[in-house]
């Protein structure tokens, strides 16, 4: 199945010059989804993952599915003041601004084995935080998995140091 | 299982004599996530729903497997601003002040069947919106599906005209 066919483009969103790569219209789509979990899934049973963490809001709709298949936990990393018990917190720069991001402090133990998931890899920015969050824990990060990729922008040169799953990359951005 | 062991209560957040009730620790427990979620399929798969749609952001960790298992497509119910393609838009009083959700126009057809799921039925407030949104865009709503649900706020009563399912009930909020 060609992903591309389903993730809808939207120009000049959230602002002028950006085409947006829409997955609503791919998770509305039961074959659409089923087809890229389960592809991200097998890609990712290999990793051994013991946690599925995923950045709000997008990043649940891919993470908590492949947590559930996977048999892992799946934990929630989140815009500050959302998470009700004691955090960390990361701030990044993402591509269109300046955020941070918070997971709790038992979220995850010692030397388990993380993948992150996320819809899309633009620059990194909220990747790398991500990670830099699980390995404030003490976890390690066994890879990143994304529906979409947007290749200029460089997200996995971010990464370099990681394993970067993307199932669908875009040349324009 | 006795999922209220595995969801945390931490009191007075995110304000003073609310005792929230926090599914992240059942989210991380591989177990317990599991069975919520079969719990939740289980119970609804004679609704034959054709779309699971969730309010942001820890519907989607409910709703986005039961979907990915039941073969249906997931709609994400969001925040103003969030969803980059034309939307219709409900305000609604919630627990802790008032707010709106939106939908794209284009995520439901006409006559599709509709499970509308989320971690928590409070007030009912983000709920019966989520409804009224489903139902400008001619979806059928055929059940409320929630991990947990605060009996005193009366969300229930709220949502009288709908069949409303819930695994945990707690006599505080």
């Amino acid at each position: 199945m060609d992903l591309r066919k389903v993730i809808r483009e939207i120009q000049d969103f959230p602002k002028e010059g950006v085409s947006f790569k829409d997955i609503t219209t791919l998770l509305k789509n039961p074959e659409a989804y089923r087809f890229a979990i389960d592809k991200l899934v097998e890609i990712c049973r290999p990793l051994n993952a013991d946690v599925i963490a995923c950045p709000e809001a997008r990043g649940f709709v891919v993470g908590a599915p492949m947590a559930y298949i996977l048999g892992t936990g799946v934990v929630p990393v989140r815009k500050p003041g959302k998470l009700p018990a004691e955090t960390v917190s990361q701030s990044y720069g993402l591509e269109y601004g300046e955020d941070e991001l918070e997971i709790h402090v038992d979220a995850i133990l010692p030397g388990q084995r993380v993948i992150i998931a996320d819809d899309l890899l633009a620059t990194g920015g909220t990747a790398l935080a991500a990670a830099k969050l699980v390995e404030r824990l003490g976890g390690v990060v066994v890879g990143f998995a994304f529906i979409s990729e947007l290749l200029p922008l460089g997200g996995r040169k971010l990464l370099s140091d990681y394993n970067v799953i993307s199932l669908v990359e875009y040349e324009d951005a």
